[in-house]
């Protein structure tokens, strides 16, 4: 009786439930701390405890009618204000509440833009390895996903097959910086590399081609790496942005939207995205979250706590013999499982207690996702287990 | 450049707009506190006291990563227990945690049963006067939204009508109980009648119906009238609720869909459900809110409030002679406008600095929706202003 859309979801669900019983299985069994779910991208850092100073000073000083009240469907004037001046310090720009939307984190943003701009039929290109949730977004407006193949060298966007798979039907890039699952950050020279063959394929199939850069993890990066600021390196480019990672808040849904100011259609698109996020059912991001962002703009969880854990799992697997690219940001490693099927490999991990996930869900097959967002003693009780299943293949 | 669906919602958002802009350029000739906007349906009855207590309460006591963090996608199964129970004593029903999915207000949960249910070209029945987002949310989907006309004696739903446009394309009946924009409560009578037929044409397409009962002004009632609760009534039925109205939290999207136990293909439905929720981009009903609503399901707004507001507007109304069905529940008058053209009443009620929606925004010309949640003490200064309007009409 369900729609034909659902009907597929519903029927490949039993397999993602079927892990999740079977992590709690292993856990009756071996004891919670013995079983070791590297599957998950919950954090476990600890939101910052301005956070908890913030809700209690709005709960305390603010209206609670206005607090808890509707507002313009893009959000709060005064904390849009407040996050363009953020984004304008940090990135030396010329934002102000108009360019900015307040979303239901980055999945509601994501889907606000795609309602916005694809009609059935329309293409939306991103590069593997990639978030398995862009698949569905895009299906919710009936565009089609077109995936480029991963670099593995660099796992930076591969820019031939990028050119080639480009048509008349292209309206959207998705980019995701820092990657989910590689912990690559795109380069100055790749961004500018992907703008300028955007460019070109705007003219020569005389298209607007929209440019959407996904950077949940954005402040997620260590070895003081800084992301480059996709609104500068190409005109018709959006940023989807949440604080689920920045400020381990993703059962928040609290995020934004930022439009380039340069964009073409730049009145009718925003307007849009103000409809869309009301027809869609968001109405507006949650209104408490909001205020609570607009005080918290210069809060950060501890992101030593992440590099910590990287360190630590990231050396034991290069000693194992593991090729991993070392990741400049979000909370994975994406290392070449040592035997071609990555499936397989992640059974096999299972006997271990090793919850891990396959490439191939994120379009990579031959490489596993390991997601370190655990506590460091639970990684470093998993290290031996990690040395077994290694020696399988030797 | 924007989607052909959204072209034409942004170009009649100039409409909406001109509205808000006049309203503030009322304001600012004739200052805030003598311009009248019964045009809006945000609650100005403060939120209980006690939602600042929850919200202390969790924070001191539960661990922030559990409260900010994710949870299933269909909400927390502690709170969900909480509200099966809650309903299963309002109602004397057998409702478990499986019966209930937190969503963003009533307006995401409507989206999320929508995806689940229609394909492209399904039909979506509703009862005008309704509520103009319904159109958007069928839309969503492809679906395609049927009007049955209102029968203004009563403001319940037209039955023989309704009998008539029952196609083998029927999927969804949406009710809106109590009603925006009458007020009026769906009697005993009228949900058996409603019942009976959804059941009889069933059978004579072979088809099932799912029946929406959207309620997020059910708290909202007043002389001690009860608002019949769906599920008893038919088996395929959803409630779709919000805590806009009884808490005034309209801002904060927190709400949730009942699946009636008895329902057909329960599994897949509640299934697509928690997906829809995940993939439409809500990913979860807002964490601390689902926990302060665990906290708080026997608080109500103070209804009095409103009631008082009812009262005062209503009878003075009558006096100068509008025809009106005395509002039940929710928070607005629906008078009979003295022209047959309600637009041009509204036209002439901005003279007076009176803001007022016509009927036919609700699919019911002939007819004003007035929005009383606003002050007291604004209403009585208003009267005047409806007196010289009725003026011009004698």
């Amino acid at each position: 009786m369900i729609s034909d859309k659902m009907k597929n979801l519903v029927a490949n669900n039993s397999a993602i439930r079927a892990m999740f019983e079977e992590g709690k299985r292993l856990a009756s069994i071996y004891g919670e701390e013995n079983v070791f779910d590297y599957s998950i991208g919950n954090p476990n850092v600890e939101p910052p405890e301005n956070i908890k100073n913030a809700i209690n000073e709005i709960l305390n000083e603010e209206s609670p009618n206005f607090v808890h009240g509707y507002m313009n469907n893009s959000g709060y004037e005064d904390v849009r204000d407040e996050i363009s001046k953020f984004l304008n310090n940090k990135y030396k720009l010329d934002l102000s509440n108009k360019n900015i939307v307040m979303t239901c984190g980055a999945a509601g943003g994501l889907n606000i833009m795609l309602k916005t701009l694809l009609n059935p039929e329309d293409e939306v290109i991103t590069f593997a390895p990639y978030f398995g949730e862009y698949k569905h977004y895009t299906n919710n407006f009936d565009g089609k996903l077109v995936i480029v193949k991963p670099d593995t060298s660099t796992f930076e966007p591969n820019m031939d097959e990028l050119r080639e798979k480009i048509t008349p039907k292209t309206k959207v890039v998705i980019i995701n910086t820092p990657n989910n699952p590689t912990g690559v950050i795109y380069s100055d020279a790749a961004l500018k590399k992907l703008s300028s063959i955007l460019e070109e394929k705007q003219k020569e199939f005389n298209t607007n081609i929209y440019l959407i850069s996904d950077e949940p993890y954005r402040e997620i990066v260590y070895d003081d790496v800084e992301v480059p600021c996709i609104l500068k390196y190409y005109k018709n480019s959006f940023i989807g942005y949440s604080y689920s990672k920045s400020l381990s808040l993703p059962g928040e849904r609290i995020g934004y939207v930022v439009i380039n100011d340069d964009m073409n259609d730049f009145e009718n698109i925003a307007c849009s995205l103000n409809i869309a996020n009301r027809i869609l059912g968001f109405v507006n991001a949650p209104s408490l979250f909001q205020r609570v962002i607009g005080k918290s703009l210069n809060t950060e969880v501890d992101v030593n706590i992440y590099k910590r854990n990287r360190d630590l799992l990231y050396n034991h697997l290069i000693n194992l013999g593991f090729e991993c690219l070392k990741p400049q940001g979000a909370f994975y490693l994406f290392p070449k499982t040592p035997i071609e099927d990555d499936k397989k490999f992640c059974e096999d991990a299972k006997k271990f207690n090793l919850l891990l996930v396959p490439g191939s869900s994120f379009g990579c097959s031959g490489y596993v996702r390991i997601s370190y967002c655990t506590s460091y003693e639970k990684i470093e009780r998993s290290l031996s287990a990690f040395d077994k299943l290694m020696a399988l293949y030797k």
